[in-house]
């Protein structure tokens, strides 16, 4: 318990990084591409940014480090299963109605789908994390297979769930970079708009990316030390179904 | 050592992965980007991805899985430490040329540098990188450092590896992906080679990313397996260093 501390402070900055990016990406949005809307307009694409970030990183982020605060080593693991569901859950629905602001406006504007390698991994990661989503669910909280398998998935769900987080960053990042050279250089190839230019914009944004990786490198570090670990008193315990056996 | 099929398994893949991304990113510049030259023209810029490509992820990644090779275990730390800094030399020196030839390409065409996210991160993952081979080598193979230092820096060393790795990923994606959308949309913005229209190049360059993903989830699996670390049987090896003390 001794570095219950330095946990905490490393808690702090994750959750007020978190905080920041979300922020930021809407301000982003609000600020500079006008907004938002549900129309198939560019005003409904300015979803998309702010539902990713906030869903596949800060949500996920801040779902993936729940088991590893202190304060919840005391008490039954159950309640912080179904929390640690509950977030990802809803970090999968703010994916999947950003991926839908998406796909709407490309078919109100003729714009094709899925072309990018950006839109190749965000919606590998989508459909990555769904299935993880979906399988963790029956594996640990409506469990019909027998507790040896679900000990021995449980390493499997965790790095996948690291594996998951990591694509979440790349994909961000990636569509970032990609929505500013298409907004800015596509159309303002040459004036001082243009992405080359770095206008207010453009800093602004950079720096959105620059936070999101901030986070995502203390939710690894979080994830990383085995000090913060939730301890395995009860092994049974860990892999306990929160609902019972009967399927 | 029962783990030790399936980890050949893995490092076998992972080679595999790490030789064909080379080979996609030499065949996708020499075949669709016209090959190289170091000029100041377009194809000195077509040696920046494959020398980042082959630097930050391919010889980077399989710099930071040599120690868990079991057939090393039964030898002396000393000679892989030096492999492990060579190799990481290596790619270090490929970096900083990849980084020349964006830079030379850019000063000859009058276009700003450093503006992209992806430019910010690149740049930053290659500064990172270079202090921190620069650390290695003073705490490891140079020391003047006592040895309780040595042993408190190596998670620090270690964990900043994996970091600059996952950064590594980033941003090569964020790379391919702003080649992608500048040499084919910008130029072709509504003819059948345009990015968006998936042209054979879009294809090929795009699957190099998903290679390079592959690449790098396969190393980060390899580091993430406990029962494929070095065992420690003598925690002064460890912190030996290569050189005598005398600095």
């Amino acid at each position: 318990m001794s570095s219950a501390p330095l946990f905490y402070l490393s808690y702090v900055l994750c959750v007020t990084l978190g905080f920041v990016c979300v922020v930021f990406v809407c301000y982003w949005n609000a600020s500079w591409r006008g907004g938002f809307a549900w129309d198939g307009s560019g005003l409904q694409f300015n979803w998309h940014p702010v539902l990713m970030v906030t869903g596949l990183v800060v949500l996920y982020g801040n779902a993936v480090v729940l088991y590893r605060i202190p304060l919840t080593w005391g008490q039954t693991k159950q309640p912080w299963k179904l929390l640690h569901a509950l977030e990802l859950l809803m970090a999968m629905f703010f994916s999947i109605l950003g991926l839908c602001a998406v796909f709407d406006f490309h078919h109100a504007n003729n714009i094709p789908d899925l072309y990018s390698l950006h839109s190749w991994l965000g919606i590998s990661t989508t459909v990555l994390f769904t299935v993880q989503w979906v399988l963790g669910l029956g594996a640990f909280l409506f469990p019909c297979s027998p507790v040896p398998f679900r000990a021995l998935f449980k390493p499997v769900h965790v790095w996948m769930g690291h594996a998951i987080f990591i694509l979440s960053l790349i994909s961000c990042i990636s569509g970032i970079n990609e929505k500013l050279i298409l907004t800015l250089n596509g159309r303002n190839g040459s004036s001082e708009e243009a992405y080359s230019a770095l206008p207010a914009e453009a800093l602004f944004a950079n720096s959105l990316g620059i936070l999101i990786i901030a986070f995502g490198l203390v939710v690894l570090k979080i994830l990383s030390n085995q000090k913060w670990q939730r301890p395995q008193c009860n092994q049974e315990e860990s892999v306990t179904p929160l609902l019972p056996e009967r399927c």
